[in-house]
């Protein structure tokens, strides 16, 4: 039985809705980033990057919320995550996750994490007031087209709505209201009607 | 036949790798992005987020280097790109190439790009200060392990050692010297020896 290590709040819960939706068993297993456990000896030799969230099988982890993503799709049983048949549709779902990863949350992260790419304190500072503008950037570009609707990649659901949920549930913390863009928030809302979401939410808030 | 839209000296180079190594039909097409051309009307109707590479193909475009580097060795004929037909081999790819464009490629932005995440000039200042650590950093994980070697997967060549070798050509323009990492170095050398690379490096030269 893989295990899935998440961080409560973090993008992690993007990989514990794709493994309910898949209706797989594995177990959670909770790393306190707030405690730093994501930097133990122990952690980081499942995973030297030092974060959230790894999926370890018995083959190995698996590292990196886009992979994990795909990786879950493509052990789901019955379950239909993502376009696996179909070049092109597949590579468009991993366009979006890509955005979502290597674009968005990286936005995201200058409001918490600006550390990571200067020591200069004032610097931290200037780059938390401006991630409110980045958020809303990039949720344009969802809301405008990125989003097909009424699931990321129309009308079938993928692994990559619940990476968008993830994100869009960061937006209020950034001072983005949802509001501005009625495509995510009827995506937001919808996802929370559904079975596996409300169960990956109980999980990451423990 | 697709279209490839790059931009020298750019990741998109790692998609021109990837297209000479599957010896499919494209055309080439340069965006001078020390002009700005990302950003023409013309361009944002091709991507909206008005950034290179992008892959146009019959059935429309593929955005985000991990999504390109995929789909090139889904369809590629004769020569194998990627580990297609063993999920946890093709996770563990899509990881390496996700770390690449969410973490690695993301410092390095900071030397060049701070505008992105803030306003204030004397914070841009700060963070091209830290990129050597940040790059050194992450080319410290890829050493360690990410990189299996001799290829980055291990014994066979995949589109990740294109993309490798992209982020590795940035390593001395970022202060970080190659000689500290000896199987980059390795790999770097070995890629420059490359029919295809070759060709790329010459349509991306101009």
């Amino acid at each position: 039985m893989p295990t899935l290590y998440y961080g409560p709040g973090s993008c992690s819960l993007a990989s514990l809705i794709a493994i309910e939706e898949a209706g797989l068993e594995y177990e959670p297993r909770r790393i306190d980033l707030s405690k730093g456990e994501q930097r133990t000896p122990d952690y980081l030799k499942i995973n030297p990057k030092g974060r959230v969230p790894v999926l370890v099988t018995e083959r190995g982890a698996i590292t990196e919320t886009p992979a994990i993503l795909a990786y879950i799709a493509q052990i789901s049983r019955g379950v239909q995550l993502a376009p696996l048949d179909d070049s092109f549709a597949f590579a468009g779902m991993q366009a979006f996750n890509s955005y979502l990863s290597s674009t968005v949350h990286v936005n995201h992260a200058h409001g918490r994490r600006g550390s990571r790419w200067t020591d200069d304190a004032a610097a931290i500072e200037t780059m938390k007031v401006k991630v409110s503008t980045t958020m809303a950037e990039s949720f344009g570009l969802i809301e405008d087209g990125l989003l097909v609707g009424p699931w990321v990649l129309g009308a079938d659901y993928s692994v990559a709505d619940g990476y968008l949920f993830t994100l869009a549930k960061w937006l209020s913390g950034d001072g983005v209201d949802i509001d501005r863009f009625p495509k995510v928030k009827d995506h937001f809302q919808r996802m929370q009607g559904r079975a596996a979401v409300q169960k990956a939410l109980a999980i990451d808030k423990g």
